[in-house]
């Protein structure tokens, strides 16, 4: 993974810790991956129709993961409302998908580790936000 | 458009008017096509120089969108509290990028054009969101 | 839809037909809201386990016609390689997800909405690639 | 990165190499964001016009690479006509993307990182798409 060393080139200051940004950013395109995936193995596991709230939390969760990995990528422009807002929506969707991922982790290896990625990706945001004010 | 078209097809019960969530969604795909357009856009102008926060806008607002857009087309195994997180950044991204876009749009017709499609999709955003609750 | 008005405002020269640009525009947004919405209404129907590959081709026709619509919405540095090896890649999605979901179209009316917008974008997508030729 | 661990859990079959489609997940992950990032350094230097074309190749390679992505994730419902298409499309946007920034890597540290990654993805696109055959 190039994100730590792609973010010691940005040529402007930042006014966050590099290094946290970095972490949000890793856990953040972690966390998406695995949703993707762990909604891809819930719909081939036998009992697809216990896993319809499971397959939904993984989509959306993947979906807000990537957008908010887009914005903590850029730094020209800044804007904290934006930045703020999202991190929140996100912390939100990686709750609900690790509470989600959570409850089948026992019967599925996939919604395990997956809720493991939401969890640290949840922090990761909120040290995000922590940081930022 | 089959967006109107689409909604009518699920086959389950949704909570909330379809209609409006419709009118969401194409403010939501509008927008962030805008959005990206305009982007691109600005990055062909003489002076790109001076629109640095006005593509940064931009590119944040179509990623927003497009996420919100994803998760409002969704209706099984919802999550009040995702949706309503999500339409919170997406009306923030909206305020923002419609602001910016509007300090050009005297100057640049794709800036008054994005600008309007913002704060389109920011009411269409607000009213959903009203109506959850 | 603001696709055809945002064409208008490109400051710069296009070397394709700005029509045809937005026809193509128009159908590559739509069929991938269509596909986002057919893979939750499958995911919500009581066979849900009949509906697997269709889901896949959803999911899968959604990401890639978001992709495609981002590269044509963009003139400004165009590089026509990029161009036609995103729109082969997205004429095979449709074809794919279009024939998917046809199979089910008699069952399921999300499924008969949804393959026809597939249809319509990979004809808008043919007719782009031929005119670039 | 769970990406490794994700593609053991998957619980049916797949054709293909787990490791190899690893390897090639995380190179197009990886060069989604360093792209993504590449055009935000690119858009904060001051000789911005200069880097317009740079900017754009940086736009579609992100867009690319994680369409890309979410195909390479999903193993339910495979359809490899689709995977050949989307990866032949990935080849061609890291090579137009790692071109252009090579030509500003002895000026741009971000453009040198960004290349790399660039022709590092577009190895394991090729990798994977010879394993299909």
């Amino acid at each position: 993974m190039s994100v730590r060393e792609m973010i010691k080139t940005y040529p402007a200051e930042i006014n966050l810790d590099r290094e946290l940004i970095a972490d949000a950013l890793l856990a953040l395109i972690d966390c998406s991956q695995a949703c993707t995936a762990c909604a891809d193995a819930c719909l081939s596991e036998e009992k697809v129709a216990d896993l319809r709230k499971c397959i939904r939390s993984n989509l959306d969760c993947a979906d807000i993961c990537d957008a908010t990995a887009r914005v903590l990528s850029r730094h020209t422009g800044y804007d904290a409302n934006i930045t703020r807002a999202q991190l929140q929506a996100c912390i939100q969707a990686c709750k609900s998908c690790g509470d989600e991922c959570g409850r089948h982790a026992e019967m599925h290896e996939h919604c395990r580790v997956c809720a493991e990625r939401c969890r640290r990706c949840q922090r990761a945001c909120e040290n995000f936000l922590e940081a930022m004010s």
